[in-house]
């Protein structure tokens, strides 16, 4: 472990961090919020302490993917126990295991709340909320690497470890302007969807807070009801942008380039509609006794199911009194959850995907010993490394969900409740069922729960393993052999 | 496809079926029963029906794996859907459905019931419900081997698809005497522990059958009651046999060799005693303030571990109203289900052991990409395909598992009920909670969801890819690509 390369990674990652809050000080000057000092006070302290880093130069510059996913994992769990400073400072919460959690579901673009009175809250508060989600969706590091330079090894590392999905594509030959190009068409799509917001008549605050989160696919609003009661027309928009941040960038990429061929034969892409498709009009037909036509079903049901298989958490209606086919249709979504390469929780379409393949080969195998067929994806043959990869995360994330379901349920909430909080959690989604349904918060659990409920969050959108290799002694060991 | 070949074993397997009824008729016929003339007509019926199938002779012997997939499956629906018979003859069950969802509880060792009048059965039907429990649970055509020629090619082909487990470890060089010494050990097991239960003052009829239903972890008994408020001996007696029977045969043939070393190495069996101590100490914790002592919750926490880890499903108290973390253990021990090579369901403790090293090999490979390292189980190296089909396997029955939740929700049962139903009819284990909890039963759902789960124990009890693949079109293909 290269300890001294870490740190001083950690230090650049802390001091991008409070320049990050600059926004938040100077919506808060603007508007007279009781928060600027806040601001100013964690801005200030978490400066001091990546400064400090800083000061530790690295001896040498070897830098392997041990090193790569220890930077990622340490970097998240820093940037959520210091970006809940301003949370507390501000006196938003009372308590830090609260904020802690509050702002690692912010960062990991999961959007479960632990606080009930957002209406209320300050603007540069409620701009950080939001902030945190649009930072996180796209991935801290690539943020970093867009904006600092950094070796090609080091920056394909940590692109392997940050974003998510089962192989990383490079758009181009190196790494730093494939995340410059990202960012770029991750900001201008953000730009359109606030531009949207503000003709449906949202303010200028909520407009961009909400464009933000939705770009994140987190799901954190300024206001109590979110999108609840809200009209059609701004429903709509942020359906659709729900949507479309849970497709692969590289497929705007290819848009830009007018590669429409390309980006319309993607097999993922087609997967994800076509599970949409078939996932909204199922639920549609379900819920239809609820409300008043057909349409209005086919509306809710298409917001919600491109919430929740985005992973955003945004509800247009209190989606916890639907049948429960249609709540386990959306359960499933959540372990879905959007495409590769995207801002989504989930295990990505695309897992699902290589799984169900894979299933099917198996079949033909199981018949037909002697058969060899190599999985097909976009036309080209799935490496085997990546499809065993696929299946050991599959394995993996399943353990972890049953492990943490077992803690959670020591708080002793109703079977639906606990299942459902871990899946919202673990997949990043924010809102569950029962008593975390989209009209409730996670404030009733224990401090134990929102411990590893957050830690869930984390895992969730680290894919797994760089958070797994930190509890793994031989991690720390300089020499290891890892035994 | 040998379609001669594959009637021709059906007709077999339908004449020992009739055959096995002969005990039924007898205890019948002791018993002045009004089912004597139900198990004569159900015994001709099917008896007519196999011996038309006889009339087929093989034109050629060649015989697959997918022949051997295809006998299999087949042969466990058929006997499903002709072991319902007596029941409906006998008007016990009113409706085909219920009894055919009965039978396949029973032959598949789930133990799940539509009956909520057991005692008030007759005797015969009594026995039937405990007999198929005993004869599916070391296999139906591990029977059929242990007692007609067949040849090794056969043999080999049918044993892997219906015993348990990765893989199938031969004992002998013949599969068909491992399949006589096999069902030797199952029998006196059996017949020991019937003598226990005498003792402890049971009827030579409630004992008999008990002790068949344990053998086969099943669950079925002659009583309403079944175990709960027994005496601690008799509780204590089936607790400690249901784990027996959920330990893999080849131990006991070992012990019989006097090489007590090689079964007590035995890794499986020291993760699966060591998951169960744990499991039960975890659960006489979170339970003591039920119960008067810790003497008694520990009691109750070891008979309830021993009958869901063995997927039996006896009850000594009424589990359903445990705390949330008593019921996720038990949920995660259903799923885990016994050793491989035993009687038990679930994915088996193998599995479980497979998929966790693996898990901790990618961990090590992930921090060093160079490094190799083969997984080890009893100090002999996993061959890959092996780990590999057991993470296949994995992601099957999950998906499966999922699949199936999303078609019994229509039922519009809690989320609990749902999800446990499904858990404990896919892992062959009998009683959920809530609404199907060991006091309740199985008759409220509508007749679709019974037939899901009638079709989970199946794919429960093969073991996945046998039913898949009669679902398979290009399994029906004379000549077949399987494309």
């Amino acid at each position: 472990m290269n300890y001294r390369m870490v740190l001083n990674m950690l230090g650049k990652i802390l001091l991008i961090m409070a320049v990050l809050m600059l926004p938040c000080i100077v919506v808060s000057a603007a508007t007279g919020g009781s928060d600027l000092l806040a601001f100013v006070i964690s801005a200030l302290i978490i400066a001091a302490i990546g400064g400090a880093f800083l000061f530790i130069k690295p001896k040498d510059t070897n830098f392997f993917a041990k090193d790569g996913f220890v930077v990622v994992s340490l970097s998240w769990i820093l940037m959520s126990l210091l970006g809940a400073l301003p949370f507390l400072i501000s006196g938003v919460f009372t308590n830090y295991i609260d904020a802690v959690f509050e702002t690692a579901s912010g960062f990991t673009t999961t959007g479960a709340s632990v606080c009930g009175a957002i209406s209320a809250m300050p603007h540069g508060i409620g701009l950080w909320r939001c902030l945190i989600i649009f930072i996180g969706g796209m991935g801290v590091l690539v943020f970093v690497m867009a904006v600092l330079p950094l070796s090609k090894e080091r920056s394909m590392h940590i692109m392997r470890a940050e974003v998510p999905g089962p192989s990383v594509g490079k758009l181009v030959a190196k790494a730093k302007n494939t995340a410059v190009i990202l960012y770029g068409i991750y900001f201008a799509l953000m730009l359109v969807e606030a531009g949207l917001l503000l003709l449906g008549g949202m303010s200028a605050y909520e407009a961009f807070t909400t464009a933000m989160s939705t770009a994140g696919t987190g799901g954190f609003m300024v206001t109590d009801a979110g999108m609840i009661g809200r009209s059609y027309y701004l429903q709509a928009v942020a359906g659709v942008f729900m949507l479309l941040f849970a497709v692969n960038f590289n497929i705007y990429y290819y848009v830009l380039l007018k590669k429409f061929g390309v980006a319309i034969k993607n097999e993922e892409l087609r997967w994800f509609l076509g599970i949409y498709a078939v996932a909204a009009l199922v639920i549609a037909v379900n819920i239809r006794g609820q409300y008043p036509t057909f349409l209005h079903a086919l509306h809710h049901a298409a917001f919600n199911a491109s919430s929740i298989y985005s992973t955003t958490g945004f509800a247009s209606t209190d989606f916890n009194t639907w049948p429960m086919l249609s709540k386990f249709i959306l359960l499933l979504l959540m372990f879905f959850g959007g495409c590769a390469g995207s801002t989504a929780g989930g295990i990505k379409t695309s897992r699902v995907m290589i799984l169900l393949k894979n299933g099917w080969n198996e079949l033909r195998r199981l018949a037909h010993p002697r058969y060899v067929h190599a999985m097909r994806i976009d036309h080209k043959p799935v490496a085997e490394p990546v499809v065993r990869s696929v299946l050991v995360y599959f394995s993996a994330i399943i353990a972890l969900t049953f492990l943490s379901i077992l803690l959670v349920s020591l708080d002793g909430k109703s079977f639906e409740t606990t299942v459902s909080a871990v899946f919202a959690c673990i997949f990043n989604v924010g809102p569950g069922f029962d008593a975390v349904g989209p009209t409730s918060y996670y404030a009733h659990f224990s401090y134990f729960a929102k411990i590893i409920l957050s830690f869930d969050m984390l895992i969730g959108r680290l894919e797994v393993w760089p958070i797994l290799l930190l509890f793994a002694p031989p991690t720390w060991r300089r020499r290891s052999a890892f035994r």
